[in-house]
């Protein structure tokens, strides 16, 4: 399970994965983007096309771009850990900003048309993921680019962050299926049944959604494939070992 | 990560963890009766009632007896590890068998009233993750039950098991979700925004189905949690490997 140290290689499947997990949330966030442009008029900050803003930041920050910055550690294993770091926490900002102006959009549309807030459970999905993701962004932060916590304590804290980092992931991806079914229900309603072509659409781009959250689940569960850690963070890691009382590292 | 042999010993936290599932999944059961009691009438193999042994039938099944089949390797940990295989072979077979009850329920209450059938994400996801669960215990069943398969041959297929089953499981909450919210929508509609008890009850019978989903894979993901091999099982593995090439046996 532990990766030897020396020239790093990449698993021979790998790449493979990646790309077609990318060719997945690309075509995604297309097929999202073609919903909402043929059955839902387009995209505009203003009148009813401003509700249509809220799929696709979500799709694209919290789907796309969260399932990417996952991928980070697996896809640049033979940058030096910092940088590697640094992009994973910089994927999470971006898909931050752009999900929160999902939000903002969908709560502008509400006020303005007098619609209740927070009554459905995709939106208590919704608020409760967008909290997790950011308190799991800044205690991720706090521990590991914030140069204050110890080795031992970023080795306790470690395993819990990529748990939680994939539980909510895939929390996400449940939230947008709820929604997905939310708006085609609200529209459709009993036509639903009759195999319209946006019904077909949308329930083909739920099922892609699943595919990218199992293929990147699939990508990280491989213990192999984890970024195995070079000679230099293994020499120091083991100079912090012998200054600081604490468990062992655990494998990245 | 490789537990020690010598006598079994169970991880501190994970009666609690293992209890507080437990908890978690007899709610959601207790919890999907009274909405179906309280809000829907109740349960019947007749009339309009006969859809509400669906619900019932695969949240039992899909949910919480699929979810405790994953648990069966932390919780006995102690027992001969044919006993465990078993125990999670017949676990997974009740939970097939009062789904199949369920799913039979809907497609005959769909020809009664002349609705049609497999055109929601619901129904779509619901119908693809019942034939993965099947070929998941039948390959399973292949591999580790029969004895036919080689040592190699299991050890390599185990991870693949490990992960397309918690993979099942998950897709079985979402698809428990997504029929949730569409049972909610057709009946309450444009009310549902209206704080209705029932959608409130409803949206926390969701947010509790996940966190039965997210609790068992948390267990699941505890990598000093799994089952340590016994004595006369390690024996045996190393008797096995020499006699057949292959890989080295992961941990279970």
């Amino acid at each position: 399970m532990e990766s030897g140290l020396g020239p790093v290689s990449t698993p021979g499947a790998l790449p493979y994965y990646v790309a077609f997990s990318q060719l997945l949330g690309l075509t995604v966030v297309a097929m999202t983007g073609a919903w909402l442009g043929l059955y839902r008029g387009g995209i505009a900050w203003e009148g009813t096309l401003q509700f249509n803003v809220h799929p696709l930041c979500m799709v694209i920050g919290m789907i796309f771009l969260q399932g990417d910055a996952l991928l980070v550690y697996r896809v640049f294993r033979k940058e030096a850990k910092r940088t590697t770091k640094a992009l994973h926490g910089l994927l999470h900002v971006f898909a931050f900003i752009i999900a929160l102006v999902g939000l903002v959009a969908v709560f502008d549309y509400h006020k303005k048309k007098s619609y209740a807030d927070l009554y459905s459970l995709h939106s208590w999905f919704g608020i409760l993921v967008f909290v997790l993701y950011f308190v799991q962004w800044f205690v991720g932060f706090s521990f590991f680019l914030f140069p204050g916590a110890s080795f031992s304590l970023r080795s306790r804290y470690r395993p819990q962050h990529i748990f939680f980092g994939a539980t909510i992931f895939l929390l996400s991806v449940g939230t947008a299926l709820l929604g997905l079914k939310e708006a085609l229900l609200f529209k459709l309603g009993s036509q639903y049944s009759t195999f319209q072509p946006e019904g077909v659409l949308a329930n083909v781009l739920g099922l892609l959604l699943a595919c990218f959250g199992v293929t990147v689940l699939y990508i990280l569960a491989q213990a192999d494939w984890k970024r195995p850690p070079q000679a230099e963070e293994q020499a120091l890691s083991m100079d912090f070992k012998t200054l600081t009382e604490g468990d062992s590292p655990s494998s990245q």
